[in-house]
């Protein structure tokens, strides 16, 4: 397959490795800045172009690897009659927004990419959509040359997996930055939370997250909880995600005792 | 050492386990249910009771593990001319809820004790308070057999501590449930989400967690988030929980971008 990837960022470099790797040919990189498109296309041996007149128009596949916002401006400017099949890779953004091309879909693999760390797409899941048969076929065949976890799925499920990706990944990251800056503020090292961290994340690999619940909130604990509420009276924003989330848990228990 | 553990639940059990793998002797095991104490004493060898009577006055440590709201009571309860060391295993009760008693302190486990799960001790880390010197070193040194990572500390900083393991380990869990529960409405299996949870926890291992934050409010992604916001419109608490820890997120930010 001939790929074109229009964007040159973390998710760009990650699938044009994946695709490289799978025997398939990146034909050109587009970034509005030259050097980024360079950076890229060196690693795969591609031609870099930041001038979208330049675009190759018998590629099989166009990829929008690009930030949501950018996305239906980029898509405006491709030519409308192109033969390939154009493919965002968001979470979040309907697949509409390329209704003007004839085959078009969304390649969306649910996982975090970050210059910091190397990721296995082989067990990557990826949310697969197309306007036609052809178009989802295509992307299918793709997505199962790279991972061994694809499937297809519609716009609005697509977006819920992307909400539900920014509670697991985001906001869970965005409570351990809270750990970090609460044990910081008593002298003491994030060391300390990193293990239970891990086991945190390793039980719900094989147990509905409800069964593993522990803590003050899942024991109705009130002494504990208003201990807490009071110990994070300085911070007036983390008390009330305290409160909200006790909630949430205690809500889920009593949903729990119901059944 | 000769050791009494008060109290027959998930900590007491792991525990009692580990300080006779460590070669120490659990000589009685309480509850207020017989039937309780027999079966973990059955595992320790040690004799079953259920009357602080009956409790032996000779014993190096009496270990309170209860929950936080039994600790007092059963403190009140036991003979205040004890010659050994009592100790609570709580994070969040001060030390001082045992000050009737000559030796006393705190050995704090920071990690989630649960039935379905095998614990690895051996790193978990375990902060110490004692009263005395003699108090603090009997502890430390039990712990220090049991796990590679103990540390002294106040009651302001177990506090600290337990409250981060909350944010950090009850509060993300919770998080994974929010996410079950949103795929599960879309008829999405949380297995499309459980990778990304790992790969969350795992860099954080080494990295600080704001180095690799991700999604959209790391990225000021209004468009993004109004979207997401919108789509959770059937649960106005979990609205909620998606706005204050994406403004959590907008502020560490901007806090970064100052440095």
């Amino acid at each position: 397959m001939n790929i074109v990837l229009i964007g040159s960022g973390n998710i760009a470099t990650h699938l044009g490795k994946a695709f490289t790797d799978a025997g398939h040919h990146v034909a050109q990189v587009y970034s509005r800045t030259l050097a980024n498109a360079n950076a890229l296309a060196n690693v795969l041996s591609a031609q870099a172009i930041d001038n979208l007149a330049q675009l190759d128009p018998n590629a099989d596949l166009y990829l929008l690897a690009v930030s949501d916002s950018a996305i239906a401006e980029l898509a405006q400017n491709l030519p409308n009659d192109l033969e390939g099949t154009i493919a965002h890779c968001s979470g979040a953004t309907d697949v509409e927004v390329l209704k003007d091309f004839k085959n078009h879909g969304v390649i969306y693999p649910v996982q975090s990419f970050s210059k910091h760390k190397e990721l296995d797409l082989n067990h990557t899941p990826f949310g697969i959509e197309g306007n036609n048969e052809k178009s989802e076929q295509v992307l299918l065949q793709l997505a199962r040359e790279i991972s061994d976890n694809t499937f297809a799925c519609n716009s609005q499920q697509r977006l819920a997996l992307h909400v539900s990706a920014v509670f697991a990944n985001n906001f869970s990251n965005a409570l351990f930055q809270l750990s970090f800056d609460l044990l910081k503020e008593h002298n003491l090292p994030f060391d300390l939370i990193r293990p239970i961290i891990q086991a945190t994340a390793e039980k719900v690999q094989n147990h509905e997250p409800r069964q593993v619940q522990t803590g003050p909130a899942a024991r109705n604990d009130k002494t504990t909880m208003v201990t807490h509420f009071n110990f994070l009276s300085p911070h007036p924003d983390w008390q009330l995600i305290y409160q909200k989330i006790s909630d949430l848990i205690i809500k889920t228990r009593e949903n729990n005792s119901e059944n």
